[in-house]
C-alpha cells in the first residue's frame, strides 16, 4: 500500500425529498448571492427546478441563473458564468444536474479566482488555489463530480477536452434524491453506469501490491453496479436500484477507493479525445475504449485480471490457465456492457475513422510523452488501442 | 435504504514516517498552544514521543503535556485536562495513542466548552455544540475514534461507562503510520481486531432492507480482518497486515459503512457494563458478548445471518437449511475468535458472577427501557444474553 492523504469534507444528504431543504444547507454558509447553474429542460419537466426555486425564495436567498449546460460542458459557458459571478458578486454556486453541470460549476468557481482558467486545464502543474463554494443537487448518477476534486471541460475552439483537480473544487454538500433519477432515459442510465464502472476500473487495475481492502471495496461497488443497472432499466421506479447506483456512483469517485494505490486513467484520457472529436457520450466512449485497453495491457499483470475475473464474474481460479481466466473476465465485461445496450466497438456506433494517429497525438498535448500507470502508454500504443476498438 | 446525512472532514494522513510532519498539520490551524495528550510508556519506548516532541519544537509550537491515560479512560483525568486547557489557553489537542487517549481528548475538547461534561455522557439528548479541534497520531488500530464522532468514558466513582456523539468531535486530522503498530503486544492486536470486527457487525446486522453496497463494504472489511489478523500476530513486522488492519479499523467506524441503515449497538452497550464492572479490555468483552447476542437474536432475521455465513465464511447457501447455515456462521466466528486467542465465554476469563441482573439494569440508566434495533432488548433479554455468555 502506498502512503496517502485523504480528505473529503463534502456533506452527503441522501434520500427522498432531500432537495426540498436546499436553502437550509446554503444558508449555513452565510451566502449573499447564489449562481443557480443547470442544464436543459429535464429539471423543468421533472419538477426539480420548481422545488429548488421555491426553496430559495422561501429562504429569501438572492440568486441569478445560468442554464444551458450541455453534455461535454463547454468552456464558453463557463467563461460566461465567471463574468456573471464577478459582476453580480456571487459567493456560492448551486449546481443542479449531472456531471456536466457540476464540472461547469467547478470551472466557474475556480475561474472567479484565477485568470485564464483554461490554461489550468491545459497545464495540470498549475495549482488551483481557491474557488467559490459549491453545493450540488445531483440528478444523474455517473460522473461522481458531486464529491470529487475534478472538473472536465471541452474547449470548443480547439476541441480539447481536459481536466483540473483540486481539493478546493470538492463541493460543500451534495443532495442526492434517488427518486429524481426515475425520469432519466434509458440511455442516460447506461452511460452513467458505464462511467461509474470505469471509475472503479481506473483504480482497480493497478500495479500497487497489497491493497486488499480497497480491491474488495472496488469489487463491492462493481458487483452492485452489475446487479442493479439491469433492474433500473427494467423497472425505472425501483428505489432500491436507483439508490444503490446513486450511492455507488459517489463512492466510486470520491477518492476513497483509490487511496494507497496507483491509479491508471489512460482509458479516460484516450476516451476524452474520442468524445471530444465525435461528441459521443462519455459513457459510450468508455464501454468502447475500456475492453480494448484491457486486451492491450492485461499481460503486464495477468494475476490482477485473473482476480478480477474470479471475484467479479465468478470465473474459477485456474492456476495453470490464468491467461484464459483473465481473458474470460474481459469477455464477461463486454457481455455485460452489451446486455445493457452499451456498444463495445466503434463500428457499433458507425464510427469509421482514419484519425487514430491524430487523436493519439492530441492525448499528449501539454502532457509529456506517456500516460497511465498500469502500463505506460505512448502515442503508438494508443493507436493500437484505438485499432482494437474498431 | 434509509435517508442519511454523511459528513466526515477528518484528513487521513496514512503511511510510513507520516508522524514526523505533525507540526506542519497542526500549524495549518493557526494554533497558539497545544495540549499533548497520551497514555503510558509505550510511545516513549517506541520512539513516537521523541519524534512528536522534536516536530513540535522544530515547528516552534508551544505545548503542555498530559499523559497517563489508562484503558477504559477515566473521567477524572479528562476533568484535569479541561482545567489545564482553560488555565493555559490551549486551542488544539494532539492525541497520541489509541482509542482511550483519543476518547479522553474528545472529552477534554468538549468539556472545555460545556460545564459538567459528564452529564452529556449520561444524557445523550443534550447536544455537544462545540469542542476544541483535535489532531491524532494513532498508535493502536481498534476503536476507530481517530475519525469518529464518538467518545467513551468511564466514571470511576459510579463505574458507569458511557458515550457522547457529535460531528464536533471528529478530529481534524489523523496521522496513521502502520509501522508504529509493530511494537503492539499480541493481546493488543487481537483486542483491537475484536473491536474493529464488532464495529462492522453492529452495522451489518440490521433490519433495514436493500442495503446491498454497504453490506458488501462491511463484508469487505470483515474479510480483510479475518485474513490479516493472524498474519499480524505471526509476523509483527508485516507492513501489509498492519496497514490493512489500520485502514480497516478507520473505515469500520468513520460512519460511512453505516449510512442508510439502522445500526444496532446492543452488544457494545451490554459489553460496556461488563468492562465497566470487571475492568477487562473492551475487545475481550466484545468477543464474549457478541456470539451470545447473535445466538439470542438471529431468529429475528435468519436471512441476514445466512448471508453473513455465506459471504464471510463461504458457507453454501442452503435454501431449506437457512437456520443451520446461520448457526454455522456464528460457530465459524467463534472459531475465528478462538484461533487468534480471544475468549468467547466469561468462563474462559474465570469470570463467575451473579451480577447479571445488576449489570442489565445499569444498561438502562438514563436510557429508557429498551436498546438495540435489530431486536429491541429489555433488561430480561440482556440477562439472558449474559447467561448465554457464561
Amino acid at each position: 500500500m502506498n502512503n496517502f492523504n485523504y480528505y473529503n469534507p463534502c456533506r452527503i444528504i441522501f434520500g427522498k425529498d432531500t432537495e426540498i431543504d436546499v436553502a437550509t444547507h446554503i444558508k449555513s454558509f452565510n451566502v449573499k448571492k447564489v449562481l443557480l447553474h443547470y442544464g436543459g429542460s429535464s429539471i423543468k419537466k421533472n419538477g426539480v427546478y420548481d422545488r429548488v426555486i421555491k426553496s430559495l425564495k422561501d429562504g429569501h436567498i438572492s440568486y441569478v441563473e445560468l442554464g444551458n449546460v450541455k453534455p461535454n460542458p463547454r468552456l464558453d459557458l463557463a467563461l460566461e458564468g465567471i463574468d456573471i459571478c464577478k459582476k453580480e458578486g456571487v459567493d456560492f454556486i448551486l449546481a443542479v444536474g449531472g456531471g456536466s453541470v457540476i464540472d461547469s460549476a467547478k470551472s466557474i468557481a475556480a475561474g472567479t479566482y484565477h485568470d485564464d482558467i483554461w490554461s489550468y486545464y491545459m497545464d495540470n502543474s498549475k495549482p488551483i488555489e481557491n474557488a467559490l463554494p459549491i453545493g450540488v443537487i445531483l440528478t444523474i448518477p455517473a460522473a461522481g463530480s458531486e464529491s470529487s476534486t475534478g472538473s472536465v471541460i471541452t474547449n470548443e475552439a480547439s476541441s480539447f477536452k481536459r481536466y483540473i483537480n483540486s481539493e478546493k473544487l470538492i463541493p460543500q454538500f451534495a443532495i442526492m434524491n434517488p427518486e429524481i433519477t426515475y425520469s432519466m432515459p434509458k440511455e442516460q442510465i447506461v452511460y452513467g453506469a458505464s462511467d461509474i464502472i470505469a471509475h472503479l476500473m481506473e483504480r482497480y487495475f493497478t500495479q500497487t501490491k497489497n491493497v486488499d481492502l480497497s480491491d474488495r471495496f472496488l469489487e463491492s461497488a462493481f458487483k452492485t453496479m452489475i446487479r442493479y443497472t439491469p433492474i433500473a432499466i427494467e423497472n425505472p421506479k425501483c428505489y432500491t436500484a436507483r439508490s444503490e447506483i446513486m450511492w455507488a456512483g459517489t463512492l466510486a469517485h470520491n477518492g476513497l477507493l483509490g487511496m494507497g494505490r496507483d491509479e491508471d486513467w489512460s482509458s479516460h484520457n484516450i476516451e476524452h479525445e474520442l468524445s471530444g472529436e465525435y461528441d459521443i457520450p462519455h459513457g459510450m466512449g468508455l464501454s468502447i475504449i475500456f475492453p480494448a485497453w484491457m486486451k492491450y495491457v492485461y499481460k503486464d499483470n495477468v494475476d490482477k485480471f485473473a482476480q478480477f475475473a474470479n471475484r467479479i464474474f465468478g470465473i474459477d481460479y485456474a492456476n495453470e490457465e490464468k491467461e484464459n481466466q483473465a481473458l474470460e473476465g474481459i469477455r464477461q465485461l463486454e457481455l455485460f456492457y452489451r446486455s445493457v445496450g452499451l456498444p463495445t466497438r466503434l463500428s457499433h456506433e458507425n464510427i469509421n475513422t482514419d484519425r487514430f494517429e491524430v487523436m493519439a497525438k492530441r492525448v499528449f498535448e501539454g502532457r509529456g510523452d506517456a500516460i497511465g500507470s498500469f502500463k505506460k502508454l505512448k502515442a503508438n500504443d494508443i493507436v493500437k488501442i484505438y485499432e482494437l476498438s474498431k
